[in-house]
Protein backbone atom coordinates (compact mmCIF):
# COMPACT_ATOMS: atom_id res chain seq x y z
CA UNK A 1 0.00 0.00 0.00
CA UNK A 2 2.91 2.31 0.78
CA UNK A 3 3.49 2.51 -2.92
CA UNK A 4 0.31 4.99 -3.17
CA UNK A 5 2.52 7.75 -1.00
CA UNK A 6 3.56 10.64 -2.81
CA UNK A 7 7.03 12.10 -2.46
CA UNK A 8 4.98 15.31 -0.54
CA UNK A 9 3.95 14.14 2.43
CA UNK A 10 3.63 14.17 6.16
CA UNK A 11 2.97 11.40 8.62
CA UNK A 12 0.97 12.22 11.60
CA UNK A 13 1.71 8.99 13.79
CA UNK A 14 0.09 8.07 17.25
CA UNK A 15 -3.59 7.90 18.51
CA UNK A 16 -3.85 11.11 20.26
CA UNK A 17 -2.16 13.31 17.49
CA UNK A 18 -3.95 11.52 14.33
CA UNK A 19 -7.48 11.87 16.27
CA UNK A 20 -6.61 15.52 16.70
CA UNK A 21 -5.56 16.19 12.77
CA UNK A 22 -9.02 15.09 12.23
CA UNK A 23 -11.18 16.70 14.72
CA UNK A 24 -9.33 19.84 13.58
CA UNK A 25 -9.45 19.11 9.54
CA UNK A 26 -6.42 18.67 8.76
CA UNK A 27 -5.94 17.19 4.94
CA UNK A 28 -5.38 13.74 5.41
CA UNK A 29 -5.18 11.83 2.17
CA UNK A 30 -4.87 8.30 4.10
CA UNK A 31 -4.96 6.66 7.15
CA UNK A 32 -3.05 3.52 7.69
CA UNK A 33 -3.83 1.07 10.74
CA UNK A 34 -1.97 -1.74 12.05
CA UNK A 35 -4.20 -5.09 11.97
CA UNK A 36 -5.63 -6.50 14.99
CA UNK A 37 -4.92 -2.98 16.64
CA UNK A 38 -7.98 -2.30 19.11
CA UNK A 39 -9.12 -0.25 21.46
CA UNK A 40 -11.63 2.94 22.07
CA UNK A 41 -9.40 5.13 20.13
CA UNK A 42 -8.52 3.23 17.24
CA UNK A 43 -12.45 2.63 16.73
CA UNK A 44 -13.15 6.27 16.60
CA UNK A 45 -10.54 6.94 14.40
CA UNK A 46 -11.97 4.60 11.77
CA UNK A 47 -15.24 6.03 12.41
CA UNK A 48 -14.43 9.41 12.26
CA UNK A 49 -12.45 8.34 8.51
CA UNK A 50 -15.68 6.43 7.56
CA UNK A 51 -17.73 9.93 8.29
CA UNK A 52 -15.08 11.60 6.18
CA UNK A 53 -14.61 9.80 3.95
CA UNK A 54 -10.69 8.91 4.25
CA UNK A 55 -9.65 6.37 3.15
CA UNK A 56 -7.86 3.57 5.18
CA UNK A 57 -5.91 0.73 5.00
CA UNK A 58 -4.79 -2.26 7.30
CA UNK A 59 -0.61 -2.77 7.54
CA UNK A 60 1.62 -4.36 9.12
CA UNK A 61 3.71 -3.54 12.18
CA UNK A 62 6.74 -3.53 9.96
CA UNK A 63 4.76 -1.44 7.26
CA UNK A 64 3.91 1.27 9.89
CA UNK A 65 7.40 1.57 11.12
CA UNK A 66 8.93 1.85 7.87
CA UNK A 67 6.05 4.70 7.11
CA UNK A 68 7.21 6.72 10.22
CA UNK A 69 10.55 5.57 11.07
CA UNK A 70 9.40 5.40 14.76
CA UNK A 71 8.64 2.76 16.95
CA UNK A 72 6.02 5.35 18.68
CA UNK A 73 3.57 5.10 16.18
CA UNK A 74 0.84 3.26 18.19
CA UNK A 75 -0.58 1.34 15.38
CA UNK A 76 -1.85 4.54 13.53
CA UNK A 77 -0.16 6.56 10.89
CA UNK A 78 -2.17 9.43 8.62
CA UNK A 79 -0.75 10.71 5.14
CA UNK A 80 -1.21 14.29 4.89
CA UNK A 81 0.27 16.82 2.22
CA UNK A 82 2.23 18.68 4.78
CA UNK A 83 2.17 20.96 8.31
CA UNK A 84 0.38 24.10 7.56
CA UNK A 85 1.73 27.01 9.01
CA UNK A 86 -0.07 29.55 10.32
CA UNK A 87 0.81 33.55 8.53
CA UNK A 88 2.77 35.41 10.87
CA UNK A 89 1.36 38.24 9.11
CA UNK A 90 -2.38 37.57 10.18
CA UNK A 91 -1.09 36.39 13.49
CA UNK A 92 0.74 39.27 14.36
CA UNK A 93 -2.56 41.53 13.33
CA UNK A 94 -4.69 38.85 14.91
CA UNK A 95 -2.42 39.32 18.54
CA UNK A 96 -2.86 42.93 18.95
CA UNK A 97 -6.11 42.61 18.66
CA UNK A 98 -6.24 41.44 22.10
CA UNK A 99 -6.20 43.13 25.39
CA UNK A 100 -4.51 40.49 27.03
CA UNK A 101 -2.86 37.70 25.47
CA UNK A 102 0.38 35.68 25.39
CA UNK A 103 2.87 34.89 22.22
CA UNK A 104 5.91 32.47 22.51
CA UNK A 105 9.33 32.91 20.95
CA UNK A 106 11.19 29.89 20.32
CA UNK A 107 14.77 30.62 19.74
CA UNK A 108 16.57 27.95 17.70
CA UNK A 109 15.50 25.39 19.89
CA UNK A 110 16.32 22.02 17.87
CA UNK A 111 14.95 19.21 20.19
CA UNK A 112 11.53 17.82 18.64
CA UNK A 113 10.60 16.55 22.39
CA UNK A 114 10.87 19.77 23.71
CA UNK A 115 9.01 21.80 20.87
CA UNK A 116 6.52 18.95 20.99
CA UNK A 117 5.83 19.78 24.74
CA UNK A 118 6.11 23.47 24.46
CA UNK A 119 3.05 23.54 22.03
CA UNK A 120 0.64 21.17 24.01
CA UNK A 121 1.68 23.20 26.95
CA UNK A 122 0.60 26.22 25.03
CA UNK A 123 -2.50 24.69 23.97
CA UNK A 124 -3.72 23.85 27.72
CA UNK A 125 -2.95 27.47 29.07
CA UNK A 126 -4.30 29.44 25.99
CA UNK A 127 -1.21 30.84 24.42
CA UNK A 128 -2.24 32.97 21.13
CA UNK A 129 0.49 31.97 18.88
CA UNK A 130 3.79 29.93 18.84
CA UNK A 131 6.47 31.53 16.73
CA UNK A 132 9.79 29.61 15.35
CA UNK A 133 12.55 31.09 13.02
CA UNK A 134 12.65 29.58 9.43
CA UNK A 135 16.54 28.72 9.99
CA UNK A 136 18.58 27.39 12.59
CA UNK A 137 15.41 25.61 14.71
CA UNK A 138 13.47 22.43 14.44
CA UNK A 139 10.65 23.02 11.91
CA UNK A 140 7.20 21.14 12.87
CA UNK A 141 8.29 17.45 12.28
CA UNK A 142 6.52 14.56 12.30
CA UNK A 143 8.00 14.21 15.95
CA UNK A 144 7.00 17.71 16.98
CA UNK A 145 3.28 16.60 15.91
CA UNK A 146 3.59 13.63 18.12
CA UNK A 147 5.43 15.48 21.16
CA UNK A 148 2.82 17.69 21.06
CA UNK A 149 -0.10 14.89 21.56
CA UNK A 150 -2.02 16.90 18.66
CA UNK A 151 -1.47 20.42 19.91
CA UNK A 152 0.28 21.82 16.96
CA UNK A 153 -3.36 21.39 15.61
CA UNK A 154 -4.76 23.81 18.44
CA UNK A 155 -1.87 26.32 18.52
CA UNK A 156 -1.76 28.75 15.48
CA UNK A 157 2.43 28.16 14.73
CA UNK A 158 4.14 30.24 12.48
CA UNK A 159 7.75 30.61 11.14
CA UNK A 160 9.08 34.15 11.18
CA UNK A 161 12.54 34.74 8.94
CA UNK A 162 13.72 37.52 12.01
CA UNK A 163 12.87 37.15 15.66
CA UNK A 164 14.86 40.22 15.98
CA UNK A 165 12.49 41.96 13.85
CA UNK A 166 8.86 40.35 15.18
CA UNK A 167 9.83 41.62 18.55
CA UNK A 168 10.63 44.97 17.48
CA UNK A 169 7.00 44.87 15.81
CA UNK A 170 5.69 42.99 19.05
CA UNK A 171 6.88 45.95 21.19
CA UNK A 172 5.44 48.78 18.90
CA UNK A 173 2.06 46.94 19.32
CA UNK A 174 1.90 47.19 23.51
CA UNK A 175 3.56 43.62 23.33
CA UNK A 176 5.78 43.13 26.84
CA UNK A 177 8.60 40.83 25.48
CA UNK A 178 10.12 38.63 28.29
CA UNK A 179 13.28 36.32 27.46
CA UNK A 180 14.06 33.00 29.88
CA UNK A 181 17.47 33.58 31.38
CA UNK A 182 18.61 30.90 32.96
CA UNK A 183 19.84 32.94 35.58
CA UNK A 184 20.82 36.65 36.35
CA UNK A 185 16.86 37.42 35.55
CA UNK A 186 14.57 38.92 37.67
CA UNK A 187 12.43 36.96 39.38
CA UNK A 188 9.81 36.11 37.21
CA UNK A 189 6.81 36.12 39.70
CA UNK A 190 7.41 40.05 40.08
CA UNK A 191 5.95 40.92 36.78
CA UNK A 192 2.41 42.10 35.90
CA UNK A 193 1.36 39.37 33.15
CA UNK A 194 -2.27 40.66 32.43
CA UNK A 195 -1.39 42.77 29.45
CA UNK A 196 0.06 41.80 25.83
CA UNK A 197 3.01 39.07 26.93
CA UNK A 198 5.61 37.78 24.32
CA UNK A 199 7.95 34.93 26.20
CA UNK A 200 11.06 34.48 24.02
CA UNK A 201 12.85 30.91 24.93
CA UNK A 202 16.45 30.01 24.12
CA UNK A 203 18.31 27.02 22.83
CA UNK A 204 18.36 24.15 25.04
CA UNK A 205 22.05 24.56 25.22
CA UNK A 206 23.27 28.41 24.65
CA UNK A 207 20.08 30.00 25.79
CA UNK A 208 18.87 33.63 23.41
CA UNK A 209 21.25 34.72 21.01
CA UNK A 210 22.97 38.04 22.24
CA UNK A 211 21.87 39.56 19.16
CA UNK A 212 18.29 38.85 20.38
CA UNK A 213 18.60 39.52 23.89
CA UNK A 214 19.22 42.74 23.65
CA UNK A 215 15.86 43.83 21.76
CA UNK A 216 13.77 42.31 25.12
CA UNK A 217 12.32 44.58 27.41
CA UNK A 218 13.65 42.53 30.41
CA UNK A 219 15.50 39.34 31.26
CA UNK A 220 13.24 36.85 33.39
CA UNK A 221 14.32 33.78 35.71
CA UNK A 222 12.77 31.08 37.82
CA UNK A 223 13.81 30.98 41.11
CA UNK A 224 15.55 27.95 41.74
CA UNK A 225 17.99 26.02 44.53
CA UNK A 226 21.43 25.66 44.91
CA UNK A 227 24.04 25.81 42.26
CA UNK A 228 23.61 22.40 40.11
CA UNK A 229 19.92 23.14 39.47
CA UNK A 230 18.97 24.16 35.61
CA UNK A 231 15.55 23.15 34.21
CA UNK A 232 14.28 21.36 30.95
CA UNK A 233 13.74 24.04 28.37
CA UNK A 234 9.81 22.62 28.15
CA UNK A 235 9.84 22.77 31.63
CA UNK A 236 11.36 26.48 32.09
CA UNK A 237 8.76 27.06 29.01
CA UNK A 238 6.16 25.70 31.12
CA UNK A 239 6.26 27.53 33.92
CA UNK A 240 6.33 31.02 32.23
CA UNK A 241 3.09 30.46 30.53
CA UNK A 242 1.00 29.12 33.66
CA UNK A 243 2.70 32.39 35.33
CA UNK A 244 0.88 34.29 33.06
CA UNK A 245 -2.18 31.86 32.57
CA UNK A 246 -2.90 32.45 36.46
CA UNK A 247 -2.47 35.98 36.06
CA UNK A 248 -5.42 35.91 33.95
CA UNK A 249 -7.34 33.34 36.20
CA UNK A 250 -7.55 33.87 39.51
CA UNK A 251 -8.79 30.95 41.61
CA UNK A 252 -12.69 30.15 41.28
CA UNK A 253 -12.92 31.61 38.15
CA UNK B 1 38.94 -1.20 24.88
CA UNK B 2 35.44 -2.64 24.35
CA UNK B 3 36.79 -5.72 26.14
CA UNK B 4 37.56 -4.72 29.47
CA UNK B 5 33.90 -4.18 30.02
CA UNK B 6 32.06 -6.07 32.65
CA UNK B 7 28.44 -7.44 32.54
CA UNK B 8 27.52 -5.35 35.39
CA UNK B 9 27.77 -2.15 33.76
CA UNK B 10 25.66 0.80 33.40
CA UNK B 11 26.64 3.34 30.71
CA UNK B 12 26.41 7.18 32.07
CA UNK B 13 26.38 9.10 28.74
CA UNK B 14 26.45 13.03 27.74
CA UNK B 15 28.68 15.90 29.23
CA UNK B 16 26.38 17.16 31.63
CA UNK B 17 24.98 13.62 33.28
CA UNK B 18 29.10 12.66 33.10
CA UNK B 19 30.32 15.79 34.95
CA UNK B 20 27.62 15.49 37.48
CA UNK B 21 28.60 11.59 37.70
CA UNK B 22 31.95 13.13 38.28
CA UNK B 23 31.09 15.51 40.52
CA UNK B 24 28.87 13.37 42.91
CA UNK B 25 31.47 10.41 42.94
CA UNK B 26 29.76 8.20 41.34
CA UNK B 27 31.50 5.16 41.36
CA UNK B 28 33.20 5.06 37.67
CA UNK B 29 35.10 2.58 36.65
CA UNK B 30 36.01 3.85 33.17
CA UNK B 31 35.39 6.79 30.91
CA UNK B 32 34.95 6.49 27.05
CA UNK B 33 35.52 9.99 25.20
CA UNK B 34 35.38 10.20 21.47
CA UNK B 35 38.24 10.58 19.32
CA UNK B 36 38.42 14.59 18.33
CA UNK B 37 35.91 15.41 20.64
CA UNK B 38 37.29 18.71 22.10
CA UNK B 39 35.51 21.72 23.98
CA UNK B 40 35.54 22.82 27.84
CA UNK B 41 33.44 20.38 28.96
CA UNK B 42 35.45 17.49 27.43
CA UNK B 43 38.65 19.15 29.35
CA UNK B 44 36.89 19.04 32.30
CA UNK B 45 36.11 15.76 32.34
CA UNK B 46 39.41 14.99 31.22
CA UNK B 47 41.23 16.61 34.24
CA UNK B 48 38.59 15.07 36.45
CA UNK B 49 39.37 11.55 35.55
CA UNK B 50 43.13 12.56 35.83
CA UNK B 51 42.65 14.04 39.02
CA UNK B 52 40.24 11.38 40.63
CA UNK B 53 42.43 8.41 39.16
CA UNK B 54 39.96 6.97 36.44
CA UNK B 55 41.13 5.30 33.97
CA UNK B 56 40.09 6.87 30.09
CA UNK B 57 39.92 5.47 26.30
CA UNK B 58 39.45 7.43 23.33
CA UNK B 59 37.75 5.20 21.33
CA UNK B 60 35.75 5.53 17.83
CA UNK B 61 32.15 7.27 17.42
CA UNK B 62 31.40 3.92 16.35
CA UNK B 63 32.35 2.10 19.06
CA UNK B 64 30.35 4.87 21.75
CA UNK B 65 27.25 3.97 19.77
CA UNK B 66 27.83 0.47 20.81
CA UNK B 67 28.59 1.10 24.52
CA UNK B 68 25.11 3.19 24.94
CA UNK B 69 22.81 2.25 22.33
CA UNK B 70 21.92 5.95 21.66
CA UNK B 71 22.99 8.78 19.33
CA UNK B 72 23.03 10.91 22.19
CA UNK B 73 26.27 10.56 23.94
CA UNK B 74 28.33 13.87 23.15
CA UNK B 75 31.21 12.01 22.71
CA UNK B 76 31.65 11.15 26.30
CA UNK B 77 30.84 7.75 28.27
CA UNK B 78 31.47 6.79 31.98
CA UNK B 79 31.18 3.20 32.80
CA UNK B 80 29.89 2.97 36.47
CA UNK B 81 28.61 -1.01 37.94
CA UNK B 82 24.57 0.10 38.56
CA UNK B 83 22.71 3.46 39.44
CA UNK B 84 22.73 3.69 43.66
CA UNK B 85 19.39 3.73 44.73
CA UNK B 86 18.76 5.22 48.19
CA UNK B 87 17.30 3.35 51.55
CA UNK B 88 13.66 4.23 50.83
CA UNK B 89 13.31 3.55 55.32
CA UNK B 90 16.17 5.69 55.54
CA UNK B 91 14.85 8.49 53.05
CA UNK B 92 11.86 8.42 54.74
CA UNK B 93 12.87 9.05 58.36
CA UNK B 94 15.31 11.68 57.53
CA UNK B 95 11.88 13.18 55.68
CA UNK B 96 10.23 13.25 58.57
CA UNK B 97 12.37 15.09 60.32
CA UNK B 98 11.62 17.87 58.00
CA UNK B 99 9.47 20.37 58.73
CA UNK B 100 8.67 21.69 55.46
CA UNK B 101 9.61 19.36 52.52
CA UNK B 102 8.30 17.94 49.54
CA UNK B 103 8.26 14.25 47.91
CA UNK B 104 7.61 13.03 44.61
CA UNK B 105 5.74 9.37 44.02
CA UNK B 106 5.58 8.58 40.69
CA UNK B 107 3.08 5.97 40.03
CA UNK B 108 4.02 3.68 37.08
CA UNK B 109 5.47 6.07 34.93
CA UNK B 110 6.96 4.40 31.99
CA UNK B 111 8.41 7.07 29.58
CA UNK B 112 12.44 7.40 30.46
CA UNK B 113 12.44 11.08 29.41
CA UNK B 114 9.73 11.80 31.55
CA UNK B 115 11.50 10.35 34.69
CA UNK B 116 14.41 12.33 33.49
CA UNK B 117 12.57 15.85 33.50
CA UNK B 118 10.92 15.38 36.33
CA UNK B 119 13.84 14.41 38.15
CA UNK B 120 16.02 17.33 36.92
CA UNK B 121 13.22 19.58 37.87
CA UNK B 122 13.08 18.06 41.15
CA UNK B 123 16.79 18.91 41.83
CA UNK B 124 16.41 22.78 40.74
CA UNK B 125 13.24 22.73 43.35
CA UNK B 126 14.27 21.44 46.33
CA UNK B 127 12.36 18.32 46.32
CA UNK B 128 13.71 15.85 49.15
CA UNK B 129 13.28 12.17 47.83
CA UNK B 130 11.74 10.84 44.95
CA UNK B 131 10.13 7.13 44.91
CA UNK B 132 9.32 4.77 42.31
CA UNK B 133 7.62 1.20 42.27
CA UNK B 134 9.89 -1.72 41.70
CA UNK B 135 7.67 -3.05 39.53
CA UNK B 136 5.50 -1.61 36.11
CA UNK B 137 7.31 1.42 36.03
CA UNK B 138 10.71 2.74 34.27
CA UNK B 139 13.26 2.13 36.33
CA UNK B 140 16.51 4.27 36.25
CA UNK B 141 18.21 3.53 33.05
CA UNK B 142 20.60 5.72 31.29
CA UNK B 143 18.12 6.85 29.09
CA UNK B 144 16.80 8.42 32.03
CA UNK B 145 19.93 9.56 33.12
CA UNK B 146 20.56 11.57 30.47
CA UNK B 147 17.22 12.87 30.70
CA UNK B 148 17.65 14.24 33.71
CA UNK B 149 20.82 15.98 32.90
CA UNK B 150 22.88 14.41 35.82
CA UNK B 151 20.63 15.41 38.41
CA UNK B 152 20.02 11.64 39.45
CA UNK B 153 23.05 11.79 40.86
CA UNK B 154 21.48 15.57 43.05
CA UNK B 155 18.26 14.03 44.13
CA UNK B 156 17.76 10.57 45.94
CA UNK B 157 16.04 8.40 44.23
CA UNK B 158 14.31 5.03 46.45
CA UNK B 159 12.33 2.32 44.67
CA UNK B 160 9.43 0.98 46.64
CA UNK B 161 7.63 -2.35 46.60
CA UNK B 162 4.08 -0.47 47.47
CA UNK B 163 3.47 2.91 47.23
CA UNK B 164 -0.09 2.46 49.08
CA UNK B 165 2.20 1.54 52.20
CA UNK B 166 4.61 4.69 51.42
CA UNK B 167 1.30 7.08 51.27
CA UNK B 168 -0.20 5.29 54.58
CA UNK B 169 3.61 5.85 55.92
CA UNK B 170 3.77 9.14 55.13
CA UNK B 171 0.46 10.32 56.07
CA UNK B 172 1.43 8.98 59.55
CA UNK B 173 4.28 10.91 59.47
CA UNK B 174 2.26 14.34 59.03
CA UNK B 175 2.88 14.77 55.24
CA UNK B 176 -0.28 15.81 52.82
CA UNK B 177 -0.58 13.31 50.13
CA UNK B 178 -1.87 14.78 47.11
CA UNK B 179 -2.92 13.22 43.43
CA UNK B 180 -2.37 15.15 40.41
CA UNK B 181 -5.67 14.65 38.74
CA UNK B 182 -6.05 15.60 34.85
CA UNK B 183 -9.48 16.90 36.29
CA UNK B 184 -11.99 16.82 38.95
CA UNK B 185 -9.84 17.79 41.56
CA UNK B 186 -9.17 20.95 43.48
CA UNK B 187 -7.66 23.73 42.08
CA UNK B 188 -3.78 23.06 42.83
CA UNK B 189 -3.27 26.97 43.60
CA UNK B 190 -5.52 26.50 46.74
CA UNK B 191 -3.52 24.16 48.59
CA UNK B 192 -1.31 25.54 51.75
CA UNK B 193 1.63 23.68 50.91
CA UNK B 194 4.73 25.38 53.63
CA UNK B 195 3.94 22.10 55.51
CA UNK B 196 5.23 18.26 54.32
CA UNK B 197 3.70 17.48 51.21
CA UNK B 198 4.10 14.25 49.02
CA UNK B 199 2.60 14.50 45.25
CA UNK B 200 1.60 11.46 43.17
CA UNK B 201 1.63 11.74 39.33
CA UNK B 202 0.68 9.11 37.04
CA UNK B 203 0.58 7.17 34.44
CA UNK B 204 1.25 9.25 31.22
CA UNK B 205 -2.07 7.19 29.78
CA UNK B 206 -3.46 6.33 32.28
CA UNK B 207 -3.15 8.56 35.53
CA UNK B 208 -3.19 7.18 39.63
CA UNK B 209 -4.14 3.92 39.60
CA UNK B 210 -7.68 3.44 41.61
CA UNK B 211 -5.83 1.65 43.84
CA UNK B 212 -3.49 4.08 45.05
CA UNK B 213 -6.21 7.17 44.60
CA UNK B 214 -8.36 6.42 47.02
CA UNK B 215 -5.89 6.58 49.51
CA UNK B 216 -4.97 10.06 48.73
CA UNK B 217 -5.71 13.32 50.90
CA UNK B 218 -7.01 14.85 47.87
CA UNK B 219 -6.45 15.08 44.19
CA UNK B 220 -5.53 18.99 42.84
CA UNK B 221 -6.14 20.12 39.31
CA UNK B 222 -4.30 22.51 37.05
CA UNK B 223 -6.37 24.51 35.40
CA UNK B 224 -6.52 24.78 31.59
CA UNK B 225 -8.12 26.41 29.28
CA UNK B 226 -10.97 24.82 26.85
CA UNK B 227 -11.46 21.02 26.41
CA UNK B 228 -8.89 20.03 24.35
CA UNK B 229 -6.16 20.44 26.61
CA UNK B 230 -4.05 18.21 29.11
CA UNK B 231 -0.28 18.47 30.33
CA UNK B 232 2.50 16.17 30.02
CA UNK B 233 3.47 14.58 32.58
CA UNK B 234 6.65 16.59 33.85
CA UNK B 235 5.02 19.25 32.76
CA UNK B 236 2.32 18.97 35.34
CA UNK B 237 5.12 17.65 37.66
CA UNK B 238 7.05 20.57 37.27
CA UNK B 239 3.96 22.82 38.06
CA UNK B 240 2.81 21.09 41.36
CA UNK B 241 6.42 21.22 42.58
CA UNK B 242 7.15 24.89 41.54
CA UNK B 243 3.54 25.14 43.72
CA UNK B 244 5.18 24.31 46.55
CA UNK B 245 8.40 26.05 45.84
CA UNK B 246 6.99 29.21 45.46
CA UNK B 247 4.97 28.87 48.78
CA UNK B 248 8.69 28.31 50.78
CA UNK B 249 10.38 31.26 48.91
CA UNK B 250 8.65 34.32 48.48
CA UNK B 251 10.30 36.78 46.13
CA UNK B 252 13.19 38.26 47.22
CA UNK B 253 14.28 36.39 49.39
Amino acid sequence: MVKHMSKETFMIYGRRPVLEALACRAPIKRLYIQQGTRGEDVQRIEKEAMEKKIPYTWVDKKTLFELVGDELHQGVVAETPSYRYADPEHLLQQAVLQPSTTVLLLDELTDPHNIGAIVRTAAALDVFAVFLPKHRSASVTPAVVKASSGAVFHVPIAQVTNLVVLTERLKDNGFWVYGAAGEGGHDFRSVDYKTRTAFVIGNEGKGIRAGLRKHLDALLAIPMSGGVGSLNASVAAALFMFEAYRARHPIGR
